[in-house]
């Protein structure tokens, strides 16, 4: 029916990295609690780059801020609140709100997106493989149209070596998405 | 048909206690205004205990950041937008934003969830009891299944002595939700 | 079907004008970063009065922060991640989140709403005509019922020039939506 056309209710998964290559000036930690360790009242602005799960391409960049929440010393980390978005050059934006742990797997809410992403419902699961440099993320995609194909496609399963191929890395133009965000 | 049961669009109330026990460093209040009275660019980052609306389990914590719009004179009070969520453990969390006044009631938007929460959309109402330390929350949720039974049945109806049962204050396990976020 | 008048997946387009009449004190640009151009780490809560597309009527405000991303030298502009809600009096919010960037036109996500706008979804078109004085959207809005007639209508087409009547400016109460957000 139209209804299913609208607004498909079927998941679609999307992988991709984030990494910080330490070249955006980011993170911008901000120690506002003016205490000794990570504490409520800090916070943290955020910009990295985004590349495709198979690391062939450079996708985007995220942009958003963290919330310390507590420093949770049993974990040796802190607990914060994420709000940031994820830019796919022409293809759109995914926003999204959760949780971010420091020392574990956590998923977010996907509260919106524009462009092929309009519409857009579902969660995302936030794994880190190095703090707090290299992230991978598995989308569970919601209330809108096939992805395109560039979008797609089986990812380099998660480990701490991966780095993205040179040509991604270089952003060269046939290792980018259309117009990708920088 | 399977669009109704994927999505459905049934409203589901839950009902939960935010208590400030003052034993969180919370809340951060940030007078980046640098004015003598709670201005445009304070910023008051936050983070509770929630309670069950029966006040009999600990549920989780919320998380998130007032952004302080005016001061209200006329009102003895302030204007904030709240960007915040609520964690319910192993049951996941719900993302919330909207206005948040310090003398009346007013409702928030559920921009999102994940775990039983995942594809959440609808309303909060927010009821402020003891400001700012006792809050009582109506969710209005849509968009996903049945909710657990022990996140629904009857509040105790909201005014400014309730207190949570001494077995959920202490986090007693058989008063605590699963993994409760805390 | 119920599902149709439940959630309705038809567009509907809805204008409106920020206006900053500087007499809100904001935009309250944070310069936290403490580095001599606008970078990584600043932050800007604003809020701004909100017009009727028509701008014959006083609809609300805007009303949240802006988180800067990065200097784009190339544009003499700047790059931010927007994260705010829309507000319109006794007829509810819509909050969105995304990218603005302060020399070309973005879309944003519509992350839900209250009131009139519960269960929203879609997105927003921002088109910016005076720097960082008066701004046009155009809200593409689904999931939600037939909007009210006040809401709705044809908009004068943006241009720098535009300015609210005389009595939305002066906020006359029959220029105003009912109990508009101030």
């Amino acid at each position: 029916t139209d209804s299913f056309s609208d607004r498909p209710s079927a998941v679609q998964e999307m992988h991709v990295y984030e990494i910080n290559e330490l070249d955006r000036g980011s993170p911008a930690y901000l120690p506002l609690s003016q205490k000794p360790i990570n504490s409520l009242g800090d916070l943290v602005p955020f910009s990295n780059k985004l590349y495709h799960g198979n690391l062939k391409k450079r996708a985007g960049i995220t942009a958003g801020i963290c919330v310390l929440i507590k420093h949770v010393p049993e974990k040796k980390g802190d607990r914060y609140e994420a709000i940031f978005s994820f830019y796919f050059g022409d293809y759109g934006h995914i926003s999204v709100q959760g949780e971010y742990l420091t020392y574990q797997d956590t998923y977010l809410a996907v509260t919106g997106g524009s462009g092929v992403f309009t519409g857009v419902y579902g969660k995302v699961k936030l794994q880190q493989l190095v703090f707090p440099f290299k992230l991978f993320y598995t989308f569970y995609l919601q209330g809108i149209g096939e992805l395109p194909a560039e979008l797609l496609g089986e990812p380099v399963p998660p480990n701490p070596d991966v780095e993205p191929s040179p040509a991604a890395k270089a952003a060269e133009p046939h290792a980018c998405i259309p117009n990708y965000h920088d």
